[in-house]
């Protein structure tokens, strides 16, 4: 293998590919980088098992200014590797295998040479068929992944509850994680979903992942799903993730269907109220703020105490407050997830009673996005 | 004690002040900030007994808007008390001390009560006479602080090492600093410094806040040195540190006065090389890179093998190389941080042989900054 290649359009498509590098793994081939070169493209492959990245430059993107003088394909150390190109003097650089697996990579003055490993022991990706193909526009999904995501388990005592479930059924796709405590469930309507029907449990770990690597050039993703993989097209790069096993449990049955207390305010303002209460909460051991909803006074007051170091207690600026008194406790860094993922817009709250999970909905939108978070009993 | 205060302007100065403040300690209330309000000022206090610094807010400041209701003070725990003054919604904020030792901060709907410390049993400062008092200007201050202290010792085994040493006298500033294997030395001319003639050891630490401690407001710094103490007077800010005890090593008889080879680069191109050929040194267990010089082919090469990775060799591109030819090996990172704190312009390094000292120096400028750099036995 040897080729000449513009050093910054390389090291943006490494940098793609070396998310889904094992940074430690049982398998130690995974620790490295595949590239594999043809007449038509140099196509890159990383993975660690779970997640893998193929990305390509083909020789007609002209930035790159690929020249291929001999294909072929090698595995080097990722780390080392992207720390040398990444240092080198000049513009391009020229990569050389050897026939002892060795990689001599020349730019200006420098010549490296490192050792690497035969591309035919790297583990082959799955193959998935593309005929059941499903479109998604890239900004729905990051959002829905961005939305949800913050619910997931990150204990692997139910390995089921790591991930995101996603049913894709009647020309909707809903998407739902929780982690016991608390649950986050996005619905979005999908244009030209036409009969895809779908049921698959994706790891969360690979959904963040995933809303990384989506290029802001790329409008529109293809997924192809199969048994235990899930493959999302974004332009010139493929990502796979493998799917959980098993079945996600039941959680419409989690909503709350009525409430007798609801308070509506402004998220931002709320999360940095939250937050100052946050540090009183999180120098005690029960990380536990208490609100005091009061509507027939008009008042709504947070409030936490630490014994050892002192209190905090502030009256909140609602828009509107209805229903019963209510005496509710929970954890802050809950809330403070969900003000942060409804962004900038007002929330409704609707509370049933102190020992019952409520609701945080974005006040403009009620259908689409719900979360959900289960007090604490502190009494 | 009870003020109000403009926060923006209170977060500031405490910055300033919290870098001196022990995050771990064995004397407790060294944690906590000392706060002492008077009709003309506020003043706060950190230590963690290297150093202390005391910073001031006057009521004649108009952006803070110092407000004094009743005169007072009080130790609060700094960490946690820096978290909520940041955090709190309004611009103003309004501190209370009550009769129990808490303080009720208040700002907007927000009010933390939180427990502080008897001022009292926070340590008095060392007092420091003016009788001597020294005139420096503060960039050169820094200039000297960032080319010495890269080479003090990091380990207790000579503690008088983990200092600079610095010496004043007649009308000049000789600061030198070694942990045997490199050493750094500035001299400068002060202006106006009279018949001063002192001799002492700060802690290498110590200089390193102080350098991140000089406001760029100030132009001048007062100096006042007692018998294990020194004082730097910045504007509003004093910076105390505790003085090493013991005599530094006598450096002067290090410095070679005489060399067989020498070579003038640029700083800036040398350490890119210095940085590429370390990839592969700080992959092998001694993290040695070689240089060998022949004036008479007219070549510098610089090269690394770790026997498990790789290797790297690169021609540099001198600007004069002359003498015999030499065979070389040092460690990359003392070169490394000796080209940092010379900047972007030529360095000549004059060597004697592969086993002895070298020295690099500004080419423009060679009588008032040295380094020097013992190399490491390869064979």
């Amino acid at each position: 293998m040897k080729f000449t290649i513009n050093r910054d359009v390389f090291i943006k498509t490494l940098n793609d590919v070396s998310r889904a590098i094992a940074t430690k793994t049982t398998i130690p081939i995974l620790t490295g980088l595949k590239l594999t070169l043809d007449q038509e493209k140099l196509t890159f492959t990383g993975s660690d098992a779970d997640i893998s990245i193929e990305a390509s430059i083909p020789v007609s993107n002209d930035a790159a200014d690929l020249q291929v003088a001999e294909p072929g394909s090698i595995v080097l150390p990722s780390r080392f590797f992207t720390e040398i190109v990444k240092r080198l003097p000049e513009k391009d650089m020229t990569i050389a295998v050897t026939d002892t697996l060795q990689a001599v990579i020349t730019s200006g003055q420098s010549e490296f040479t490192i050792n690497g490993s035969n591309s035919d022991e790297y583990p082959l990706l799955p193959e998935i068929a593309d005929d059941h193909a499903l479109q998604l526009p890239a900004d729905v999904l990051r959002e829905v992944i961005g939305q949800t995501v913050i619910a997931v388990s990150t204990q692997d005592s139910r390995p089921i509850l790591t991930g995101v479930h996603i049913v894709i059924h009647d020309g909707a796709m809903l998407a739902v994680a929780t982690d016991t405590h608390r649950l986050a469930q996005r619905i979005v309507r999908l244009e030209g979903a036409g009969d895809a029907d779908y049921d698959i449990n994706v790891p969360g770990r690979s959904l963040v992942e995933l809303a990384r690597t989506i290029p802001d050039s790329v409008d529109t993703i293809d997924v192809r799903i199969a048994e235990n993989q899930v493959l999302f097209l974004l332009g010139n790069t493929a990502f796979y993730s493998r799917l959980l096993e098993g079945n996600y449990p039941d959680t419409q049955r989690l909503l709350p269907t009525e409430h007798t207390t609801a308070m509506t305010v402004a998220a931002a303002s709320f999360q940095a109220a939250i937050e100052r209460a946050s540090l009183l909460s999180h120098e005690s051991r029960n990380n536990v703020v208490r609100l005091v909803l009061t509507p027939e006074k008009n008042t709504a007051v947070l409030s936490s105490t630490s014994p050892d170091v002192g209190t905090v207690q502030e009256e909140i600026a609602f828009k509107a407050l209805t229903g019963d008194t209510l005496d509710i406790s929970f954890n802050p860094d809950y809330m403070k997830d969900a003000l942060r993922v409804v962004g900038q817009s007002d929330v409704t709250m609707d509370f049933t009673s102190a020992l019952r999970p409520f609701t945080i909905q974005p006040t403009e939108d009620t259908s689409q996005f719900i979360q959900l978070i289960t007090p604490i009993r502190t009494f």
